[in-house]
């Protein structure tokens, strides 16, 4: 069992005058950012703020690249060839590397987001031509991969540093896929039910299934989303929980391949 | 009288369905390309073409950031703080290094576009906010600046290698700024003429205003812009008469500070 | 077979700086012009001169609402809830309407674009959402719909006014939709072989697909796509034709339910 | 001194997944909505919802056409020529009557937002332009004008409809404008404050200034703010004052020119 673990949260998800999730709270409880990147949300303001803050806590910053889509929040599946989808990439990563220089940091990581995740989880070749692009942009990006996916497969024949990530507040199908938000019990909104299944996942080494199954599967880095009004204390909970259970949390290093 | 200048041109600026200008064309005779990098033009497909053409032809590829403004193409003044300013020209010029590494090049130099370009012309600090996040990101960036403004003063305050740029195509007044755009007589449209202007300036080492005044300033780099009918005619126009007379185009390594 | 018939054309697909086709050369030649909403294509600007144009030529104005997707020019499918479509319909037919009464004319027809056109081509539903919508704005409006798909049935059972059209420049599949751009011979370049299948359609009362099979339907309008560099040639080549064969080009009326 | 008084606030400012202000909390304390028409905030399906709920509750729904520019909220002037700024007001009007007829419902008044009110409270040509297009799309419109300023006299010369209007939560200065945001003072955040302010105003017949000067006007609605922390407070607290002292909040009927 994992003696060190991760946890990541989205950041930087509000637009212009919009706030989303309680950025400044989350930051003291995760140990890496995954921020938007101006497409789904961030502009270029919200980026910078983001980034200064999450290099003041010494919290890892990651970008988070999705579909050029402000109105549906990158959530919306968007017809596009993979090539053009790994342009849409370098330019988002590309972006936010150049606003954390301009901010005195650095990028850490690559977490991709919304429809585009979901879509390279289930498309070995779209995740690929993702993580290809972001490797070009910035070759030591630790890539921050949905374990047990497509997404994971796609960047070990990459062979490039890896974090195999599992979600605290979201079923998962019997494939170790996101069960879609529209289906009853996708999301999981009690912090403590979220801490002991993140506890569970990290002991049993293997994603537990909302049917019980088990997917055995590494475990590097733990996702609470950072849009749920309940999100601060589903993070406060799991830091809690693994805390008091010996288990240290701590930015990853990235898996080699 | 210098033995060598550069030949630049805005290219890239199309977006999505869009084309504007024969990029194909002018890549076969400037020797610098001012790349538009999303915002007020330019998104990631075009962009990645046109980075990938300038390459093959051994033309050297610069961000050209501009206002977030696609409807007015980044000609219409917004009033925005420096520091945003300086976060929209760190996003662009990431933007464009990612794309540009992900094409398997680099990117060689800045240029302002537009509105951002003339007030940066006009207003040192704003000038110098947009260079030093610039070369935040990309540190051996090499500043196209406006010759003779508060952008070659604000250059020239950071340190950073500069190429001096004169217009072929845009009448000067007195002070030495760009004529506005509505003027009569603004755009000179016959490449004959601008041909002649550009070598008249590089023999008298300095800007000729429309008044006929000359303005004494170091010149490595004319522009041609990308946008109009003629552009292409007054950039061969320009580099045949300037070959003829003896004068080498070739691409600026940047004047040291 | 039909004494009269009208010809359609897309056009005010500039945005900002950009232009597409050749508006001015079509609005010789069609009868109704289906003018961008400002999502996919055409700012208010780009509209507003188009339909002053149109207005001037005694050629009918249509909204052409599309996705909210500048970059794929509306041609990428965006999975949206049918809700979000009709209201994203009310918006861009209001704002045509808008537009059209600033510039002292109106709206006469209704015709989706690009992927939601094909969407709507294929799913009832979703046709009978966006038609209902603009029905609301507008309620006079003359539907377009494809000739024999989902977007007629529709219509008819909202008992609005429809004008049936087939397209001079596109192939047909043997359900009578519209081959995929992707496939070879899916668009028709040459402008003789597109009057000769246009005349062969309107003397067969019946589509004619890419096999030979007629698929009988009403053909109150032919439809020629703006964006392509022989789109003028198609609309003037069919115009000589039809009128050699004695067949009127006018602007359609609506068919009663 | 007035009888009664109109109650107006922004609502509808939320985009895509981003929500601002407590609009249904507003929406039972106000007589008038002022709804973000999906350029500088307020996407389609943001705008119905608020729409409906308007509706439901007997407020009076309006456009608010701001400047296209979402990251800037619509707050930052952008130089525009008048003619487009009309087109621009024209879509945007257009639009919000287009989502009310889907809604079952229908826009009663106009109210300009943000850089653009500021701008046509100074430019008497500029709001001239706004309310001409306003009107072409929807000519029963009541116009709110700022009390005092170009609006007022632009409105009055068009002969149209008009509601005079007082801010409870901004400073003036002595020529009647708003004291620009970045000033000390110029918001006042205090609910009680605010409310003794209108009464003042109301009894006055006079804009108050914040030296104390009195500039005498017409008053038929008073602005709350909707997007600040303590707008609901603000709203009620003026509520119960001016109910108290016996003035009734009612819907204006509009002022005839």
């Amino acid at each position: 069992m994992s003696q060190s673990v991760d946890l990541n949260a989205d950041m930087g998800e509000g637009y212009g005058p919009w706030r989303m999730g309680d950025d400044a709270g989350l930051l003291q409880v995760v140990t890496s950012a995954n921020i938007a990147c101006g497409q789904h949300a961030g502009d270029w303001d919200t980026m910078a703020t983001t980034m200064r803050a999450a290099a003041q806590q010494g919290v890892g910053i990651g970008a988070h690249p999705g579909f050029a889509d402000l109105q549906g929040f990158g959530r919306r599946r968007v017809a596009m060839p993979a090539e053009s989808v790994a342009h849409l990439v370098a330019y988002q990563v590309g972006a936010a590397q150049g606003v954390a220089r301009a901010c005195g940091t650095a990028l850490r990581h690559l977490k991709l987001h919304g429809a585009l995740a979901n879509m390279a989880a289930e498309d070995e070749a779209l995740a690929r031509a993702c993580f290809q692009a972001a490797l070009a942009v910035a070759p030591d990006l630790v890539v921050i991969v949905i374990a047990g996916t497509a997404q994971q497969r796609a960047a070990q024949a990459l062979g490039c540093r890896v974090a195999c990530e599992i979600f605290a507040d979201r079923a998962y199908t019997d494939d170790g896929l996101l069960m879609d938000r529209s289906q009853p019990g996708a999301v999981i909104h009690d912090p403590a039910v979220a801490a002991q299944r993140v506890l569970a996942m990290l002991r049993a080494g293997a994603i537990i299934a909302a049917s019980g199954k088990h997917l055995p599967c590494a475990i590097d880095t733990v996702c609470v989303h950072g849009d749920t009004a309940e999100a601060l204390y589903t993070a406060r909970s799991i830091r809690a929980l693994l805390e008091v259970q010996g288990i240290t949390l701590r930015r990853f290093e990235g898996r080699a391949p």
